[in-house]
């Protein structure tokens, strides 16, 4: 049971997005900007990003829900994203994702771990300042997400379907249109 | 000097917002929102919160230019300020704050580190289900912004008069305004 009366029975952030719509408006924003906006790294590599971090910060919710979403935006789906969670340093993914992963898990630690060194790297495999950027930021807010989430003990529903059905949403309406659940109308 | 290449000179988040306008502003709305929107804490207690994770994150920048920002809005000032960085516990602030202090510092660790117990202790202190809400996610704001502004390795100024000036922009036009630097207009 989440730590505070949400208004609705929504899992995970959806329910606090709606609880607070006044933080819930600039937070589905930033997710729409950083995961789905105009962007050299497609739709499919930053839910990676996503649901990576989401997983080395062992945030239920969102490593189920990104991964999803990954998954259903990226060619080779789910065993592609299980490879990352895994070890990005054997996943089939470019040397240039690789090496942005492994920015996102030093700032997942703390900001301060993000050396000359892995941002040199970067570059050399072929990240753009602004993809590294954005690698920077994805990770960071979801440190953010994460623990907004498990911070106040959310809903975290255990069929795998909830998710997928979550990832087709979103595919299809994106992370600013308020979504809809059956008796939850609006 | 910052990990890429931005395109002025300020110092800390601030040139981070101004070099990616498309997620700086929904990252100032969310800062305007929980800092400063309608909120039965004040303006003062809710930058005590952000300038205590901040430090607890080792984030100089934030730490310092919070700390000026909670001390502007403070009858106290900065003596409460620092009495909070050293021991929230032993501070002299109402016991309410002191309950959300430590769910702040909790959401630092993990989102899993807020336990019943905590939210229980702040309920019994007379904190409200939005004022628990609010507190979870500034303090998991702060974690993204320590990260954002520490991963990018933003430029850090040493001297305190930057920092209270800083704040005394910020109470009079908030986080919404663009700022203007000389030699940087608009």
């Amino acid at each position: 049971m989440p730590h505070i009366a949400l208004d609705s029975a929504e899992p995970g952030i959806r329910g606090l997005l709606r609880y607070r719509p006044e933080t819930g408006r600039p937070l589905s924003e930033l997710a729409e900007v950083l995961l789905r906006g105009p962007s050299t790294l497609t739709r499919g590599e930053r839910e990676l990003i996503a649901a990576y971090v989401s997983a080395l910060n062992d945030c239920r919710y969102c490593a189920s829900s990104h991964s999803a979403c990954a998954a259903a935006q990226l060619p080779e789906g789910m065993e592609l994203v299980e490879q990352v969670r895994a070890d990005p340093g054997t996943a089939a993914v470019s040397a240039k994702l690789k090496a942005l992963l492994q920015i996102a898990s030093a700032v997942r630690d703390s900001g301060r771990a993000v050396t000359a060194e892995l941002v040199g790297a970067a570059r050399e495999a072929g990240a753009t300042d602004v993809e590294i950027h954005d690698a920077v930021l994805i990770a960071a807010a979801f440190c953010m997400f994460n623990r907004y989430v498990d911070g106040l003990d959310t809903i975290v529903p255990d069929d795998p379907a909830v998710y997928e059905a979550g990832a087709q949403r979103l595919v299809t309406h994106g992370y600013l249109t308020p979504r809809t659940e059956p008796g939850h109308p609006g």
